[in-house]
């Protein structure tokens, strides 16, 4: 059972414990959250522990008008009294309530929370406010369901979680822009003879940024303990002011020894389908406040624009359903030969191999040629990282892909090159210096083997599994260009 | 059953799994690196799944003597053949090996990690290789399981993980100095009219750091979804080149709306025994090995300066005994009348009511006078974060440090200011700008209740878990003042 953490009553539940069916008939304390108070008599009150509120049923004649003045939206209250069954419609139980303690009002012409439809423009701006809201609050619990489903997935297949350094000497990866980190004087930092800034000076000795990605960290530990993941927030200093990007974001990345790139590509697989089954047999009412939400939302737009189905529907048909696997040579000649690319209805036309896809064409492929999630492979060495993996025919690495419905690419992994004189080929050809990698050469100096691992955009994947359309709303405190609020 | 990741090939199993009673008379494929190999004939292979070796006996006649060359310690093997009860000690099974594949090799000349002792501080230097040691794979998996006993408590008593933001453009809780991230030009910054640095012109518009908490945060969710924890990077740019501090480290904060000072206290003793129970009930061989290395360390030191327990028996203590609550009134008194104190063999001694507690005080209340772990609470208003709840008394606040031998402060917690005039003088006595915290105050405007909550350096907890002696070596790479290497 689980610990009674609210303090020394211990007739004090949660709403959720409270409209389960155990405490029928018994004398209960319950804290939380005014919603609606309605008719001088019904309270539906709220603590965050479920979606659905406990009804306190109050006679207001029993009770003082200044406190009664004071039960708002917004208002925290302890309240005691005997569960019962419901007479009403809309809930099994209901308290009638003996004690009403206020903890701290909430002024209706100050509270921003009220009982009415806000905007999830104007919530953003109340992000300290906005998981008091239903829609807020489902995301939020489905997001740390998901969080936890992570977890659970890879500790009980023996994978070891492993936290990667956020701050990093080492910027050699590329995969994109960073964001420095310093404690130098910035007006006056000190400079070396040459006017260059002295990074000697600074907190580390040396140059450092907020870490990218922490593949190559996993990699070194995928090496000494075979099945390792990480699960962590990495970093893009990019201008990206769209509803896909975040400056600030939390990845998965697993990084599995001995394994190829078929066995990557059946872990992610799994991984993503365990997930995804976990929030549907853990968040149920959640999820289905969330495809409601949806719907009403779609409601006003054209039909083209709606979801193909709704929300509990697709995480069902994604768990259910084998992801179709299709090498980059074979997605190339669907797309040069399909309707858009004819029609030249594409933005850019699919010509020849070599093309880098782009979100129109993933979408294609996806939405409406295969009509599942897709696993390309095998791409083109020229448009991937130096450290995947080359096949023998010279020009494609065994790099994967996962596309998602509505969602786009939400995982991507290769086979890493574990052959010493082919990898420093390839550094050589990039101009990375050797010596920013001699950590990551040594993986393939001493004991080198085949492994393989990939990296999933939590956030990607809380957006898919909730339906929000804007990844500022899956996150807690969204950080993106001009805005780091909070 | 989990899933086999390991390839295609269904008989390849890890080392744990072969250790296992299940696969006995079995023809099966594993994968590993070579600990030792003696008399050209018994290779130790390890995958990292377990601090066990699998012995996998050569007929060196039977193979080519190129390939037997090339199995040295380090090398990474692919081994196939019979698995069979053991006729020799030490292992209750092993391989009649018929296939060795080598997927790479480790120069005995070049390889850093051989079969001897290797001092810590040799392997600081190596991190990227040291978890191919015992010591360190066995302080990473046991890291690894506390991490997941962390998520599990909390999961399991309803609390929600919040992601706090890593970024933040909030100063104002003043745990410590703080890393600056930015992406402005750092040889010639854009200044305003002023002079100053021109923050309007950087990546989120105004200057940011790394956090130092995610508990104002966290206080944020939890005045909405009731009782939830982080578990993320947290930052101090302080220049502390000690065996307890790190610029970078894991902090879990767990915060809960309707939990006082008590119910906050019995919910850190419950989490911490639970936590520690995890790891004596899954990781036993792991911390057997690690409780032998400690002993061995020991060995040739003094017996004053000994560990008083081995460590399994002092993570029993600590799971199995009540910790004692003593207020920070009741401890100035014993330390005021204290042998140490008395005979001025404190570096700090204890003359007045007020005084900060230093580590030395805080050890003798732990290691000396109580013997066991011990909790602190109602410290003076004056020493303590401004957020902390006033008592009655007018000078103490609702704080409370958990103490533990040989660490010291493992957790540092409060019951929050929830009253919205006393947090007001408070922030204006330190003149905090009110601007800075206008979030942070709406909570106690709208629906305030009593909240309370703590956070934990996870890393304190895997030191203390691993009985390891400085923090550098229970996170894989450590960011020290000087040092951000890998």
């Amino acid at each position: 059972m689980p610990l009674n953490l609210q303090g020394i009553q211990m007739n004090t539940f949660s709403v959720k414990e409270l409209l389960s069916p155990d405490h029928l008939h018994q004398e209960v304390v319950v804290n939380g959250w005014v919603k609606t108070y309605r008719s001088n008599r019904f309270i539906a009150l709220n603590d965050g522990s479920t979606i659905n509120n406990i009804q306190c049923v109050v006679d207001f004649e029993e009770f003082d008008e200044n406190l009664l003045k004071q039960i708002n939206t917004g208002a925290a209250l302890k309240i005691s009294g005997t569960l019962v069954e419901s007479q009403g419609k809309g809930q099994s139980v209901e308290i009638q309530v003996k004690e009403i303690m206020v903890h701290g009002g909430a002024d209706p012409e100050a509270y921003p929370i009220q009982p009415k439809k806000h905007s999830l423009e104007f919530l953003r701006e109340k992000a300290h406010l906005r998981v008091r809201t239903n829609t807020f609050a489902a995301i939020m619990r489905v997001r740390s369901a998901l969080s936890f489903a992570v977890h659970q997935y890879f500790q009980k297949n023996g994978f070891f979680y492993v936290h990667t350094p956020i701050i990093t000497g080492s910027d050699a990866e590329g995969a994109g822009e960073m964001f420095r980190v310093s404690t130098l004087d910035n007006k006056k930092p000190p400079l070396t003879e040459d006017g260059e800034i002295d990074y000697k000076e600074d907190f580390f000795g040396k140059e450092t940024n907020l870490t990218v990605s922490g593949q190559l960290e996993a990699e070194t530990y995928a090496m000494g303990l075979g099945k390792v993941y990480t699960f962590g927030p990495t970093f893009r200093a990019e201008n990206s002011n769209t509803s896909r990007h975040l400056a600030e974001f939390w990845m998965i990345e697993p990084e599995v020894a001995f394994n190829d790139l078929d066995a990557n590509m059946d872990l992610a697989e799994d991984f993503i389908k365990e997930v995804i089954n976990y929030a549907l047999e853990n968040c149920m009412e959640d999820l289905q406040f969330l495809e409601q939400r949806l719907l009403d939302e779609e409601k006003s737009k054209p039909q083209a624009e709606r979801s193909e189905m709704p929300l509990i529907e697709k995480l069902k048909f994604v768990s259910d359903n084998t992801f179709k696997r299709v090498t980059y040579t074979e997605a190339i000649d669907i797309l040069r030969n399909s309707k858009p690319n004819k029609k030249k209805q594409f933005k850019y036309l699919i010509d020849e191999w070599g093309a880098d896809l782009q979100s129109e064409h993933e979408r294609f492929l996806v939405e409406k040629h295969f009509k599942c999630p897709v696993i390309l492979f095998d791409y083109p060495a020229k448009i991937k990282a130096f450290y995947m993996r080359l096949n023998e025919d010279g020009k494609t690495v065994r790099a994967m892909d996962i596309l998602f419905p509505g969602i786009g690419e939400i995982v991507g992994g290769s086979q890493r090159e574990e052959r010493l004189d082919i990898l420093l080929e390839k550094i050589k050809a990039l101009g990375i210096d050797e010596k920013e990698l001699w950590w990551y050469l040594d993986l393939r100096k001493f004991g080198t083997a085949v492994h393989s691992g990939f990296g999933l955009g939590f956030e990607r994947l809380v957006l898919f599994a909730t339906g929000m359309g804007n990844i500022r709303d899956v996150i807690p405190f969204p950080r993106t260009p001009q805005n780091a609020e909070f």
